[in-house]
């Protein structure tokens, strides 16, 4: 059977911060390409920091092609003025996919968390500390940490595709079966 | 002196509805060229819906090339989850000008009013009014109607423009500058 190849671009767009990152997957092996955070500091003007944005989601499928963006559905804050900012921010990085023919592919926070932990509420630091089991990332430092919901979004969707593709029910746990087939990969505490 | 000339292009991007219009402005003459409503049915999903904006706005920049994209900053509702949705529109459109090089200016409803009736209260109905007597629109359809708050802006930004270009501050209203040029066009009811 031939290895499935893809490139998955992830992108957890704020108003302040961008964390974006690029996975190589071929079969059950995901190579870590590109993780970073484009900071948008807060004396720009709103336009500005969306000009920023759509440029680096454009230079970065440019580059590396991918085959699916993924994107966190956002928790739902208070401030209707806040979610306005980051529906644009969001918007202007789903235009950079769209413009390009990329297909766009969402998922809630709950869903990502679950994907990766196997539980829906895991904190920041355990959905981290699992990424780093699951992909060899050496230089774990503060500034991947920022971006880690960009990675975890597109692991989250290299699963959901995987179960879709082995025909399978979406509700399917991956997490289930990542663990079948990567028992070494579990520590229990 | 030889005339400026430009070409506008107002939008006003809801979730289930977008009006857009193009003026061309030689001078003091105001010309429709283009003005309607792009409907975004409920049925669709919202990705599908964001891919239409995007590509009515992409193919409006391409057909009619305008200097400037003029959008109306949304008034705040009270649901969180509406807001994400239209600024998530708004993002789509916004990136299309960006993707193109376009100019992006953004005024507030209020701000709108202001410039074309002088009265920042003003209802729907009476900046309708206001603009068929500032551009020669025959055809005042209903269809019209909806998209009339895209010519608001286009006309809003006009007048904003000439005001900067003339070396006054953005704060003077031009709507007295308009109308000391134009007195035929004042009615008083």
């Amino acid at each position: 059977m031939e290895k499935s190849r893809k490139i998955i671009l992830g992108i957890d767009p704020g108003t302040l911060l961008m964390g974006y990152c690029i996975i190589h997957v071929e079969g059950q092996a995901i190579q870590m390409k590109e993780m970073n955070v484009l900071r948008l500091h807060s004396r720009l003007d709103n336009y500005t920091r969306l000009q920023h944005i759509y440029n680096k989601v454009d230079e970065l499928i440019r580059l590396f092609r991918p085959n699916c963006f993924a994107i966190e559905a956002p928790f739902f804050g208070k401030n209707v003025q806040s979610m306005l900012k980051l529906g644009r921010a969001q918007g202007v990085a789903i235009a950079a996919a769209i413009g390009a023919g990329v297909q766009v592919c969402e998922y809630s926070p709950r869903k990502i968390k679950q994907s990766i932990t196997g539980n829906g509420n895991a904190d920041k630091e355990q959905v981290w500390k699992m990424l780093q089991q699951i992909i060899a990332i050496e230089d774990a430092t503060i500034k991947y940490l920022d971006a880690s919901d960009a990675l975890a979004v597109a692991v989250c969707h290299h699963f959901q595709d995987n179960t879709i593709l082995n025909g399978r029910s979406t509700k399917a746990t991956s997490w289930k079966q990542f663990i079948e087939k990567n028992p070494q990969r579990l520590r229990v505490k």
